[in-house]
């Protein structure tokens, strides 16, 4: 039975982004109960830090979890930020797609749907309109404004449905959010595990927790150094496409081609101007709205053909190989440690972007699972922790794709270690709207290979020369229990008294220190560094407030 | 530094979706040169099989691959389907979030995003429009119209650049389209296994592919069985949220919220609405628009109390596990191999879905590797192949929790077969806006897992068959072996003279058989079929066309 094409089309419908996402709210990540949390988490977070850092203040972030039914609670999460303008409220927590990150920052956001997210769940489970409070500088003053709002999902916008204002003395923002449906949880992908590796991550972030038991942790920051401010950086000609071209064209006010290029990319001065208007015939000073797609071609196969210098790399800013591992240190009390802030490359041609790895071998390193200890890899993007679909990210990619017996561990599933990687850049391709898993591109992928492989080197000499030790010292010990009987029969061949072995022993084995001394001298290249773990300075301060207690 | 508020909002924007993933169309599966193409191929594939489906037309389709270039094609797609009406022309190709498949129906698209994509690629990598073909019915008549056109990014809509009408006599649509940066390969990730994998999924569409190097590939429709009609079927009461009916209030034009329950959701009859009334004391009668959250959270609770038919699964249609066996018999040639398909199932309380299984071992079964074969997983959805970012995907999830040495194979990765599993849905909860893998709801991952054991039991049997014959075989050579020696040495004892080998061989071997025969009668569970593999009926036709060899 053959049906009409117009009855086909009946049903046929446009929707908004939020009605998008209401219907595929797992898009966003909201999928499980614990993990739905979990990301709710992480897109606050991940806002309060990357508000703090754009405005150069050093991140306070306190945040209550609140029971107030089965899978039901309040949040509570406020920051020293720089608050948000009156006018943007309803855009940042009640439009999906709209933000201010649509930038070439390195940023934690990016996508501009995380707090709207928020929003649309709590409202979905709950239909309760979400509070926000902001805090403002408006040219001299600080203005304090509360807001109630909702969604409006057929039409992507907010509806505010009470407002007042209050006087305050310093900025921030805050939000109060209540949520059905999901659940708080200590487990790997929990609330309280996003929070530990955040911190990790951003060790100049101070978070206080009061979780639902009542009990209160204090995350005190390991560094009082602001951050240095990101900076935007221009995309680079090598990374740049025919239509990318065509969009700068569309949506420019500059009046000549040539200034548009100039200005909107990185590294293309005057000189290379020229060499483009040689090479093309292309009159640079034409208007960008006449430029055709075919004369964006030629210019980009120019910028294919041209030397550039490579992309800059002041805007991107790394945690620091000495800050990594401090923070793998202090947590998780290793018998040795490494890492390594690479120098920056360019994936796609010209977007830049620098990767970070650190190992931890032994101690507390690894996930306990059942009695042994098992690898754990902790993937990080911007700072900001990756807590799910690890299978198809980059770094699960580089890091099985590493022969790991070469670096004396053989599997590396069953290793005691812990791997930290960090990948920094103004744009991370992340493979959905959740965020969570970053794309294989071919670049990102052999990087984080060689950098792993470098400190795997180390671990190695390390693991190496401790097998060494042992040995030398199981020699010892026979050498040891050897020379009395060679004394004696010694002293017997040549007729005289049997000396006192301890004497003797204390010369031999004062000897042998120094030949041993001697060879470590000569053997440079084994530098493997041990980490003198004393008493661990917690930064993490557990506290239980009685009158809270298990409400 | 501190900086001012307003300063950081400068930058703020708001994007529409076509924006949103002109900047990131990784999200939509674009990532890397193969897989970028297989997306392709899969959106328009898909396209056609459910266009068709919908119709009731027996899917005929015809792909055409032409190299323009170094990694620069036309692609030439056109079907037998209904055509689009000339108004939905732009709408199904040039605006992301726009569809006919936002219902409860079993279908392989459902995002409104898959044609417009494509389009966007193209768009993005040649800076050329598209041609579109339509011919479908209008009224009496057939109508055949062609355009060209392309996607306004910022306002996400179409331009029409050219059109004309043109004569015809059948429906069916066709897209020709032009991409830069793909490439095109033969690898498992590539678009020839994904056409591949449709056919095993989909036995009753023909596809007819030429590839790029001028070979003609004709997949044969195994079965011209006509699919029967996927059915819209309503949301069941069980998996209905305060949002949701919130949601259904604001949209219809129903006058009574009675009415609305029972038109929108399943199995709610008049008996059940008073039911909700009695518990509720909610006038049932009220207009729908005045429902408040509360109420609708109260009917939500009674929803959950009340006992329900099971959601209606009359709109699920699966495979069948005969056309699965005969898809993989034919396409694996594998030495065991068996198929299931599992009664409906539930997750999240009401979105009903069927999982299929099934399980090829030996011959062509799993991938080769050097010159071993491991474990292949082929993914499916609603019949399409899933082929990238399997990691995360429920499917996976559920086979790695299997303990494959129960069942005679030892580790999954290294076993020489190929395990097949198909979810069909009206509502396949894709992580991702590149629908490449499914979320792990617990029901799913559940549900996949015990059909997958259980035939995997059916393998154990047929392995520890397998075993005991061939133990059995050892044991009766040995017998032989024995006989001869045994006659000889009764012969001596008895004095007799030694019988002629041969004879007495004969009549012991056929008791032997005889008890054998019997034995296996007595064992009737042991019923693992072994596939007789007669001489393979090869659905692919393969020709070289000399006049467009390599062009």
């Amino acid at each position: 039975m053959e049906r009409d094409t117009s009855e086909l089309f009946e049903e046929f419908k446009e929707l908004t982004a939020s009605e998008f996402f209401r219907r595929n709210k797992q898009m966003l990540g909201f999928s499980g109960k614990i993990r739905s949390l979990t990301i709710v988490f992480h897109e606050l977070i991940t806002n309060s830090l990357d508000a703090c850092e754009e405005a150069g203040i050093l991140p306070d972030i306190t945040i209550e979890l609140k029971r107030l039914g089965k899978d039901h609670y309040l949040l509570k999460h406020a920051d020293n930020g720089p608050g948000i303008p009156e006018d943007y409220i309803t855009k940042v927590y009640c439009q999906m797609f709209a933000g201010s990150k649509f930038r070439n920052i390195q940023s934690r956001g990016q996508q501009g749907l995380g707090c709207s997210g928020c929003v649309l769940l709590s409202q979905m489970t709950t239909g309760q309109p979400v509070t926000i409070r902001s805090r403002y500088k408006d040219g001299d003053q600080i203005k304090g404004v509360e807001m109630k709002v909702k969604l409006d999902v057929k039409k992507n916008t907010g509806i505010i449905l009470d407002r007042k204002e209050f006087e305050t003395e310093r900025t921030g923002s805050g939000i109060e959010i209540e949520f059905k449906d999901v659940s708080y949880s200590m487990s790997e992908q929990g609330a309280y595990e996003y929070i530990r590796r955040t911190v990790i991550g951003n060790p100049h972030a101070r978070i206080v927790f009061k979780d639902p038991t009542g009990r209160k942790y204090t995350f005190e920051r390991a560094t009082d150094k602001i951050p240095p401010l990101p900076q935007e950086v221009l995309p680079h000609p090598k990374g740049v496409t025919a239509d990318d071209i065509i969009y700068l064209c569309k949506s420019t006010n500059k009046k000549r081609f040539k200034n548009l290029l100039m200005d909107s990319l990185s590294r293309v001065s005057l000189k290379k101007i020229k060499e483009i208007e040689e090479a093309t015939g292309i009159d640079m000073n034409k208007r960008p709205k006449s430029i055709t797609w075919k004369e964006a071609e030629m210019v980009v196969e120019q910028f294919d053909k041209i030397k550039f210098m490579a992309p800059p790399t002041n805007g991107l800013k790394p945690i620091g190989s000495d800050q990594i591992e401090k923070g793998i240190n202090e947590i998780l009390l290793p018998e040795f440690s490494t890492a390594l802030t690479r120098k920056p490359q360019a994936y796609r041609g010209g977007v830049s972007f620098i990767v970070e790895v650190g190992l931890a071998y032994g101690g507390k390193s690894g996930r306990k699972v059942g009695n042994s200890r098992k690898a754990e890899i902790m993937r990080f993007a911007n700072r900001v922790p990756l807590t799910f679909d690890q299978g198809s990210c980059a770094i699960t990619e580089a890091l099985k794709s590493i022969d790991w017996r070469r670096y004396g561990i053989g599997e590396l599933d069953n290793a005691p270690i812990s791997v930290f990687v960090n990948i920094i850049s103004t744009n991370v391709p992340y493979l959905s709207t959740g965020k969570q898993s970053v794309a294989p591109e071919e670049e990102i992928v052999r990087e984080i290979r060689q950098a792993t492989m470098k400190i795997a080197r180390k671990l190695e000499k390390y693991l190496r020369a401790k097998k060494a030790a042992k040995n030398e010292e199981m020699r010892a010990k026979i050498f040891e229990d050897m020379v009395p009987v060679v004394i004696k029969q010694c002293a017997l061949l040549a007729e005289k008294e049997i000396p006192d072995y301890e004497k003797v022993m204390d010369e031999v084995t004062h000897k042998a220190k120094i030949m041993d001394m001697k060879n470590r001298l000569q053997q440079p290249e084994i530098e493997a560094k041990e980490v003198i773990v004393e008493e661990p300075k917690m930064r993490v301060k557990e506290e239980i407030l009685e009158d809270e207690q298990l409400q």
